[in-house]
């Protein structure tokens, strides 16, 4: 046996104690396949975490400090956010050590030039954690279909919003309602923001959309939707439809360039990921050989997000002394071979729509307005429309839209509210069949 | 960029072909993506095969070529068979090369002997593509999920299996009528033994529990259960109860050591995995740390396979300079590491069982009936039990038994038999919860 892999671990969170928990539990077993023994050697925090035990373990109150430390080899970053969590991973790159980290928002945000510093330094940067928590999607997608030009993928990335998504579907309860189940559950922050605006999804896109691509990191240009406004009366005419409707971060490469984009989408029923409920995820890939594989798990949890950082931990554990200092290009190919295709405007992105009108509940309103649709070569593929309650003078009348794009259709819902017989803004919601 | 890696390729048959189209048609992207030039030098094949070119390669009849040609580096091989791929492998290692095979049989027969001989030559031999084609499960495995202790995995690993079960339930055909339109169809072999019998499942599990396990393969102590004998009613009689029936390869460590089998076997419609139909394969892995995790796509056809084979590939060319020759162990652990850990014999192998009895219609045959199986302490979670047709004596009885060994069952249905009510032999098929 070779000497001891020195870890030091920066941050003591939920994920951090896992990280000490798991590595303690299974220690005989990752040193089994680490080929060597891993030594979970100083923790800098700034404070103790119950949730675990640092017995026989340096402990700073600095949480730089195992960053500073020269017996480390691997600083694993779990302090969070972007400033402070920057700062701290460029600290250890400059040292000389190779980091792990499961901050998404940081990767998302200054992935670029962590990448190049860790690079100019000859130390890997690893953050399989940050997406999808313990799937190891990272490494299927940047080792495992490493042979297919990736066409699209698509990804239930944030849990606290698909658990929101299953809930108001299988319970009829509507967002806020069972907003505030998930934050009393722990599933949401007090601020959720974050989760509910697509912003955690967006960070998780970029990371995957630049893997996929092999290009460099823009987060700044993904379209980034929200479910806060998501109206129950819509799960219920989508499920009508065949459809269920999920939080996607969808990341596609067209002859126009990149779409990145987060919204709340229809997708078909019987696709695997639409089942996928409650606040786990499951990232869709298509390639070009491969086909389309799924890939589905906890997002999210102290446990499930260590089985990642370890994983991590144990993959720069195998090559340490391989001469090779970084293996896999943190983005599938070297810095200097990323490409910078174009990011399709949101305006030009083509997708089928699901639309939701109210309209007076008169003769020939149908014809009237889906003329509007036809004039401007919308086909409608489906059409639901109810009979009025007795006291109502508007039905909701629902459209399914072919693929166009959002300028062609936003001149058609100007048609539409141009009418007398439209008696209310338009809702709309993007359908993709992923097929 | 450095020197173009040489690749041998030993067999053009499906997923020669494809491999052969893949590479040319993804060259560059897979170069930029392996750091290197990946070189298909030299092609060992009896005949060429009209669905691929060979413009440009070196072409040898004799399959073995391109593993003595001394400028290949990486050897595929693609012949299939054991026997004459085990000799080619061996020659290949024996010439210093590394090895890429998408070989089961010859990896679940032959794999301790090939991974001992690369060992000892210092030379890799990958087999991604040896179980459920397309995905990375290997990878994901060996590397992905390597903090975790695995609890247990369930796979649909046979796409024609899985074919004639989806087709069965859903079009409610019989066994043999579903598997001539498979053969048909391209899904089957004219001699589908392999298949239906569960002979390759036992293959792939065999590879899956010994990484998952890091054991040494036991493909020969693998229990096998095939589906030529299912019967129509009881797809029918499982749905009723909310199950679907799927050809499951099943490999878990319980207090007596493994479990390794493969067998028809009821699963809740509402897991992900029931969901899984066609000729898709997935797999289900549980692990102490992540939880469940599910992992899907084609399970084989020649693009899909190549995609793990270049893979493969693709991973040995990152490292080949690396000095350290074999970075990830072919099954978790070096191989002195390996354990061997007791197989459980199928007889104490402990499941829920679904149980079909066809019972005399006379009064009190249900309370004497299952006074047998609570006489040995087995308790009745579900029964169907319909009237009989106007002509029909016989009535069929569905019981669903709570967790009991096969041995224990076996009491029971002994007792049942020599009862005058029973009338017919009882089916039996066993019941997997997998949450």
């Amino acid at each position: 046996m070779t000497d001891a892999i020195q870890l030091g671990l920066c941050g003591l969170g939920t994920v951090g104690s896992s990280v000490v928990n798991v590595l303690k539990r299974n220690g005989e077993l990752i040193n089994a396949r680490a080929l060597r023994p891993l030594k979970l050697a100083h923790v800098g925090a700034r404070r103790d975490n119950p949730l675990c035990s640092l017995e026989g373990i340096r402990v700073s109150r600095d949480v730089f400090a195992p960053a500073d430390d020269p017996e480390i080899d691997i600083v694993i970053e779990l302090i969070g956010g972007t400033e402070l969590a920057k700062e701290l991973v460029l600290r250890a790159i400059g040292n000389g050590k190779h980091v792990v980290t499961a901050n998404k928002a940081l990767i998302a945000e200054h992935g670029n030039e962590l990448f190049a510093a860790a690079s100019a330094n000859g130390v890997q940067v690893c953050f399989e954690a940050a997406v999808a928590g313990g799937i190891p999607i990272i490494k299927t997608l940047r080792e495992g279909l490493s042979a297919n030009r990736i066409e699209w993928l698509a990804g239930i990335i944030n849990g606290t919003g698909n658990f929101i998504l299953t809930e108001m579907r299988s319970a009829g309860r509507d967002f806020n309602d069972v907003l505030k189940e998930a934050q009393k559950k722990g599933y949401a922050e007090a601020d959720p923001t974050f989760d509910v605006e697509g912003i955690d999804a967006a960070h998780k896109l970029a990371i995957l959309a630049a893997i996929a691509f092999g290009m460099p990191l823009q987060f700044d240009k993904t379209f980034t939707e929200g479910i806060t406004t998501l109206d129950l009366v819509d799960v219920a005419f989508a499920e009508e439809l065949g459809y269920r409707i999920k939080h996607l971060g969808i990341a596609r490469m067209g002859a126009r360039g990149v779409e990145l984009r987060v919204h709340p989408t229809l997708i078909p029923e019987k696709r695997l990921i639409a089942n996928v409920d409650g606040v786990m995820n499951a990232v869709l890939i298509k390639g070009d050989a491969v086909g389309a594989t799924l890939h589905y798990g906890a997002g999210a949890g102290g446990d499930a997000t260590a089985s990642s950082v370890i994983a991590d931990i144990v993959d720069v554990a195998r090559v340490i002394d391989g001469g090779s200092s970084q293996q896999v290009p943190p983005l599938s190919v070297s810095q200097t071979a990323l490409e910078s295709p174009d990011i399709v405007d949101i305006e030009d992105v083509e997708t089928a729509f699901y639309l939701r009108l109210s309209v007076l509940d008169e003769p020939g309103v149908l014809s009237t307005i889906t003329r509007q649709f036809s004039d401007v070569g919308i086909s409608i593929e489906a059409v639901i429309q109810k009979q009025p309650a007795d006291d109502e003078k508007t039905v909701p009348l629902i459209l399914l839209t072919n693929k166009t794009c959002q300028k062609t259709l936003q001149q058609a819902i100007d048609g539409v509210q141009s009418l007398t017989a439209n008696a209310a803004p338009i809702v709309r919601l993007r359908v993709e069949n992923l097929g």
